[in-house]
């Protein structure tokens, strides 16, 4: 590169003179410096692409306390407007969303809080939110009994883990819950380490009924060709990664084994890349292994992904506008697959 | 605490439904979940009511890229606006702006360069901004005759650090410059650190001139009294830190000496607190000094501050109103004083 | 509290003579501050006290780059030596020791290379360490014929977590394997989430080969109530976690479903608590859930696992000295069951 | 590169099998992988090298908590054993010093505390180490007067900052204070941010006296050429940098400013390099600028350097063994200087 090349693009500063929307302060991040806030624009930017692109599809990773942190109805929102298209998840997270789908609720508290007296209350905390144990209890016995419908239906078949959530899915009323959405919208939701979780002692109550004679088997490995399958068939794929762990290596893993190489990735996290762990792990890093094109329109967004999230959302849904129907890649397949 | 005391305020989820703005989102963020969001909202909430308080001072540190990240004119207006009253910052962010006050640029780039090209075309990289040592090259003549004009102005009397920014920023004619603005609206700022920075090498540069009579002379301690004095003086005080370092420790500090304890503070860092150092310090840790009252609202947003603080500034921008007027404190003292 | 009770331990200063083995160094952090050197401290005084009590099983979670650091042969000696009685891990990290068993090897590198290059040359890259993909794919055609044999055998039969690397461990013959010496010690290795991890891609692999009869099947939920059992039995229960995510998450989950609640616990990690996540999460909230009792010894290092580990296990080692047997609660319980 | 290239040093296993010395164990995190106990060795062996260098000064940064995380009497012996050369400081570290060098004491405690019960007790929280508020007024009593005893001497003469804590250090008897074995030893100690400390609040007091004929001057700048000077005169220049901020500026600004760029770096923090600040930039970054050479041997270690730093010293002072004696570059140079 000439000395020229690197003193291309001053820095303008940003303007905030009244009242601006989340995407007008965007825009103005796209043209200051590349730190933090044109990282986050370089994310909508990215965002956008993948939406407005005919054939990409896009893989959301959730992990961490998306639903207690009150990000619940923006994931249903994005799943119902067809904004993403695959979700791959931690059980967990699944788990805090059905608590909510069966009557339960997160409650905001603190994190300077006497655990022994919560622990006596029966109050589960995570961070500065609590859950009352009662909400688990209800979740628990519910659940047992879908796993026990579930596993009759099946009658001895197994299950992949987006199965597994679909059918919860079905058997769930509420409209806000993500899990609901999903299944209305057939937007598959996988769980790699749905074990991981609630999910896995529900299956010891469940499987622990006298009586039982079928018992929910969900096969490990059986979702991995389906994840894959998706990647494969898709001409372009895409991922949005809020936290990391589980659900950003089984995405970044697909796209390896499919042979693709991922088109797009914005990853939201506070990890950091020197442990050598995935969850930290730079996107350039990637690269190496085919996980992520070297083409690729990427970038790392150092923040909490419960802050900056929203600010993604709202950024893409402004750009889009209240008319923008996006008819993806998958959703024009299973149309096509009922047609024939 | 009774059980039911931990259980009064469910998690509201977000709805980003059409385009929202910066305060619209900020507003859902205070009724969700406590977390990251939660906390920035905590944060909106706390300064805006240090900007109604009829008589509260408002000291804003800055450390950090501040100005490589774009956010020089977001300072400015708000020296303007009069919607910050102190600044204490490091002698880099003041030499950031002084660079761009004489004519330079900072550049967007990359972090993943090879330095030593940038260095063999004589470009300094600050994460992924670039800066032509020209521009420092500069400011280095034109401050060292700046140096000398006040030296022999002030003719062997000394400076205070705050006594020095004001005379450079007398100096500039940059609108757009921290430290004229600071220096037309009357609004003082301290740079404790003022040698860590090129503002010492250029004093090497001015004091090594031949035919150098008087040279500038900076009474290391000689602002320590003024700044505890303001916060003596005033009825209450508030803090916005942007970073950490010399800047967030000089404020807490004379809250300290001045037996006042802040009323208000809102930190923004990626500094965690285990290394016991001072950046990362928990607020709470701020009351066993006395630096903070035990009664101050407060707020720690884990988050880049060069992402962070301009949600923040447009949030309470768009909370005020274009009509907001504040009268703060320190302004009508000085008012007082020149009537008298 | 007095506030002579807050003075009670000043703070002597570590001193540094000539040659000091880890575990006088380890002494002298005991006795010095309370910061980072206190808590690691701490923990080797935990880990200690977990080995010396007549009936404790201690539980090790490994996640991130624990093979590819150098630390592959720690652990095989740890469970060679009965230090530790169960293993809760990732996929990927027993992929990492598999692919050393089958011959394979992590190299050496560095973070700031071409990713590109490195891609073109099939070399996978975790974070400084390389991989070359032909070790990858003798892994894959090894243990996909592992996979045929284990169907074979079992039948349709399916298998849990632990059991699927018992199975593995008794097909490798090298030595230094984790999963080899775990097998030939009886020492169980949960993988919660097998399927993230290359083990995913191998089954994948193995089942879409001709002529396959039987094809492994691993019960995802199969090994809850093992672990859990693990903990209702064993009088006691302390974890050495190594990063966090699954692993660290499935050994607190256990002691919560198995209704004992741990009574020690170290945690080694540069995840922070802030975003709500399982992974940075305090100690002190997994008392409010009773994954932890509110009496347990536990800490919280901050660090990156693959530097401070060995430091806790050297030290350990040490106390203990070169006579120490350890007679496990768990191993006594394994030979009681073979007697009868 | 060939592919051959990046295969050259396979990772080899850390064995723990029986007691080791540190530095024992650090050879094996040598030869193991390159992450972070692969930096934490290179850091031993960039340390040892600087050492062994006919003519390389070595400056300490120190920041943070070093004296009540117990470090203090390492420092002090690496001054009194010419281990270090130069130190560049914060006034904090040295207040922390001082107030042990006129009898008073940190202490031991812990982080989950009520800081309200602090306040009202008068004592002061650094992370879980707690110190008495009257260590701190005898501390302002005792150094008030030094100051008036300097100032007296020196007759309206400025001081630079290394100066100042010369005259302090000439003026403590603790043997095992850091500013006293520093002045005893000739080895300067830097504070170019001196006012952010009770040293400023001291000097107020002062100050303020009656009947104060002369009061302590320090000229900010004025200690800027010869921390420079050092730079330039010797042959090669090294840096081991505890922590961030200020004192870490200063050391590269004079390597940039002598126009020599350091030979050696070693840096240990866990701040990280996105947000653009100083104290998390990479060493790469100071390439660019000519701050350190391309070619210099470096090493940026993540993780708390109060737990680190020691495994630093002790590994060095085991590889140097007992009849190490270092002649350092400056030191001859003072002797030299004595001579003529």
């Amino acid at each position: 590169m000439d000395r020229k090349d690197y003193l291309k693009e001053p820095v303008n500063h940003i303007k905030i003179n009244g009242t601006l929307t989340v995407d007008q302060l965007m825009q103005q991040f796209k043209n200051s410096g590349s730190l933090g806030a044109g990282r986050l624009a370089a994310a909508c930017d990215i965002y956008e692409k993948m939406l407005r692109e005919k054939d990409c599809t896009i893989f959301l990773a959730l992990s961490g306390a998306v639903v207690p942190a009150g990000m619940r109805t923006i994931v249903t929102d994005l799943i119902r407007k067809h904004l993403v298209d695959v979700i791959v998840s931690t059980g967990a997270c699944m788990v805090h969303d059905a608590i909510e789908a069966v009557g339960g609720h997160h409650y905001k508290g603190g994190w300077a809080v006497n655990d022994a007296e919560l622990y006596k209350y029966h109050l589960f905390r995570i961070y500065d939110i609590f859950v009352p144990e009662e909400d688990y209890i209800r979740l628990d016995f519910k659940f047992s009994e879908m796993y026990a419908d579930i596993a009759k239906q099946r009658n001895g078949e197994s299950l992949a883990s987006d199965e597994f959530t679909h059918e919860i899915g079905k058997r769930l009323t509420d409209k806000n819950s993500i899990l609901r959405a999903a299944y209305e919208e057939n937007v598959p939701i996988f769980l790699p380490a749905v074990r991981d979780s609630e999910f896995g002692f529900i299956h010891w109550l469940h499987a622990s009924q006298k009586d039982q004679k079928n018992v929910l088997l969900v096969d490990a490995f059986k979702d991995v060709p389906t994840v894959c399958g998706i990647c494969a068939r898709s001409p372009k794929n895409g991922m949005i990664v809020i936290g990391g762990g589980v659900p950003r290596n089984t995405i970044q893993s697909s796209a390896l084994a499919s042979k693709k190489g991922l088109d797009y990735a914005v990853v939201i996290t506070l990890d950091r890349p020197e442990t050598g762990g995935l969850s930290g792990s730079t996107l350039e890093e990637t690269v190496s292994w085919g996980k992520m094109k070297g083409s690729a329109d990427h970038v790392m967004v150092i923040g909490e992904a419960l802050m900056v999230f929203p600010f993604l959302v709202a950024s893409a849904t402004e750009r889009l506008g209240p008319d923008f129907k996006r008819n993806s890649f998958l959703q024009r397949e299973k149309h096509a697959g009922k047609a024939n």
